[in-house]
């Protein structure tokens, strides 16, 4: 087993890296830039280094993570999410400097982040995809109209290399075909570096449905189970629940299956997702494999049991798998709700700021993945999620309850969080029935934003609960 | 389901009641003393009633809780453990008033309450039990010694009214007999207002393992696997874990199958707890029934994945029990400290005094139980408790590897705590091993006592594990 490990990242995703060195008694290094100086990554690391003056750019540095790497004798390095976690490149320098990847190999990543040979490889293994086509930049716009033809409207245009939501645009009828294909490129150009564009059939209103992957560097593949990450907003997660409350166990069975045969067809090896598209039909269809630990990786872990975090240090030190298909079971459910430091009533644009209060939900079955405290100033040069928020409980409709309750015990002070909204999302008759899609809450948003007079005390005496109301001196 | 619950208990239990209320939506009443009014389960209940001036007297008074209860229309009590939890007229009075007492009803509590009682019945049920007699005080000095000699040398005097390591005392030869058992029967009336004294056999560092049962109204009786207790400080428990990592999974078998047979015997509802003593050559012996939610639950509730007070109250509100043996597997291994605020170098009295500092441990698979903030002073009247921490991993290894985590990332200043003494206990080869009974702490404590020179800074520079040292200002 590996002395040291380095991480590549920051967040409350540096912070779950560390306690899961701790708990294997390996020594972590933090990496951080200025701005992160009194991140608690920083304070809980056993060693640390200062990787730039810039917010971000030392992130994104491989040769300068590789030296840090180097210089305080790191035997591997671990990528988080974001970042460099996907970035092929990054991972091949890391091996090549005599370091282990903490991820699959870098063939792997870069041949599963180009979505087009992704594509191409699951059809020659006989996955189901969305109807699409190869990239069509080479194509005439008279070529391009006719392929969307044969398709059939709506379709999706997408950039090759795109993530994130971006790179992405939805043609609903032919006139608008031209200029969204002209700006998904130049978007994609903008963000990727490359300017491939492909199109699919759009899948209205489907269902997120992923299977977390776990495989050894022995050819041992097992899924984890599936997630249901349908709750988004603007193509960002927001709500995940392991397992799928709404799928049958045929379903599940079927969809497990083709997860393990994509993974081994990628020649896939440490944690991985493997994405699908749910139709209102239940055909699903692969989307894409994400070569990297998820956000919400943590409702798997609640349902199985299982230490992913661990589990992809084991592997990449050269563990055997010691778990088979058969000893994976769901023990109950288990729902993560993003908290972000936004406005919800300005179009949720970041709040970052000083915390004056953090009280984090503790007791049963409630857990708490973050990296923010009491004092502590939220820069403002990173993404807005402050913590991750995940409850257990023996069925969905309970685990809901549960949610609700840890919302609501969940005291942030001196940031506008999202807390108020995704309280109303558990009281939402849709969303305790199942009843939801991936447009959700593109639909309901208006419901669901809380009022603007918004006061914690009004929402408390509504919901006739004091819970820690006073709890603040 | 009940609409609102009178909590009639303190601390972390009735914080932790509190939440399974909110959990199913039901209302809470908390009681507090006047020592008690800054308590976190008075901030977070629904609704509050000041019981007494007197730190401890409103606690203990049936007709003072009921009489709260009925004044803010409570539909049922939860006795939490401790106070009046086992007082078998208290349950009484609570139906009479036409209230759900959440446990068992009170002849059960009554005949389980009485160890002798307790003891017949297990034994005309065909229960092991520890080779001993009915209370003694009928008998002359000559018929005692010649019992005594009959059974053989060590042998234990037992209030039968006894309980909290109180009123127990073992004899190791003949010549102490007399004085012991004089001893006995006055600590008994003392304690117990009632010196019945009877003798067992001395079972010589046994391991203590209990069985946790759930039965509903309708005579359905399941156990949730055990949990090893055998590490104690004079007859308190400190350390739980489930499952116990030293038996096989035929004596499990067996006890469990003894330990729903004794619920079923006592006619027993709602959830329980039967103790029994294992002795080096694996034998077992009844030891008592406790007929209420133990402190230790919650490693139950991790590996299970089952919320022991919501289906207590689930229970007793008339559910039926919707599991049966099979549904119950074990999900790795939990393993729970008690972290009192003590002086561990002064024979572990108490420390109260006030909070200038509350960090507790967070992350994957930890879980802390507490009633204690940040500037909130521990009143000096109640026990030494403040928090339980409990750990969850897939192995008995990784569980305390995690727990030694998270027993140094948890920083409680301004009292003195068991912390660095169970970080300690972690440490111990024989910990580690599952080489432990009853006798471990007794034999080890001056091995596992910190140095006096206590710092932590060098305690964690010792373990080369910066952890959370800078975390505070």
């Amino acid at each position: 087993m590996f002395k040291r490990i380095l991480i590549a990242n920051r967040g409350e995703i540096a912070v779950r890296i560390i306690r899961a060195c701790n708990d294997l008694s390996i020594e972590s290094i933090a990496i951080y830039s200025h701005a992160d100086r009194e991140s608690l990554h920083v304070k809980m690391a056993t060693h640390t280094y200062a990787i730039s003056e810039d917010p971000i750019k030392g992130y994104l540095n491989p040769d300068l993570i590789i030296e840090a790497a180097k210089a305080l004798e790191a035997e591997a390095i671990h990528p988080g999410y974001g970042f460099l976690s996907e970035n092929a490149l990054f991972a091949k320098k890391v091996k090549e400097a005599g370091l282990v990847w903490i991820g699959p190999n870098s063939e792997v990543i870069a041949k599963m982040g180009d979505k087009n040979a992704a594509r191409n490889l699951m059809v020659a293994n006989g996955i189901p995809v969305v109807p699409g086509t190869e990239p069509l930049n080479t194509l005439s716009m008279y070529e391009i109209y006719k392929i969307a033809n044969k398709i059939g409207y709506p379709i999706i245009l997408k950039a090759s290399s795109g993530g994130g939501g971006r790179g992405i645009r939805v043609v609903w009828k032919e006139e608008e075909l031209e200029a969204s294909f002209n700006a998904c490129k130049r978007e994609a150009l903008t963000f990727f570096k490359n300017d491939d564009v492909f199109m699919e059939k759009y899948i209205q209103n489907p269902r997120h449905i992923e299977f977390q992957i776990l495989a050894d560097n022995y050819g041992n593949v097992i899924h984890l189970l599936e997630r249901d990450c349908s709750i988004q907003r603007r193509h960002q997660k927001l709500i995940e629940i392991a397992p799928c409350p709404t799928i049958s166990s045929d379903l599940r069975r079927r969809m497990g299956s083709v997860a393990v045969a994509a993974a081994k067809a990628a020649k896939y090896t440490n944690a991985g997702t493997v994405e699908f598209l749910v139709d209102d039909g239940n055909d699903f269809y692969f989307m894409e494999m994400n070569t990297r630990i998820q956000v919400e990786h943590g409702v798997t872990e609640e349902i199985t049991g299982l230490d992913l975090i661990a589990r992809q240090i084991r592997i990449a030190s050269g563990e055997i798998l010691d778990l088979t298909q058969s000893d994976i079971h769901a023990q109950g459910y288990a729902i993560e709700a993003r908290i972000n430091a936004e406005d919800v009533h300005n179009d949720f644009i970041p709040n970052p700021g000083t915390i004056t209060a953090y009280y984090p939900s503790l007791g049963p079955f409630v857990r708490v993945d973050s990296y923010i405290y009491k004092d502590f100033t939220i820069p403002p040069f990173y993404d807005s999620m402050v913590a991750k928020l995940i409850v257990k409980a023996g069925t969905y409709d309970l685990a809901i309850k549960k949610l609700h309750r840890a919302l609501n015990e969940f005291k942030i002070r001196g940031v506008k969080t999202t807390i108020p909204f995704l309280i109303n999302i558990c009281n939402d008759k849709d969303f305790r029935k199942g009843n939801f899609d991936t447009s959700y809450l593109e639909t309901k948003i208006n419901d669901l934003l809380p009022q603007e007079s918004f006061d914690e005390s009004d929402l408390i005496a509504a919901m006739a609960v004091a819970l820690v109301s006073n709890f603040e001196e």
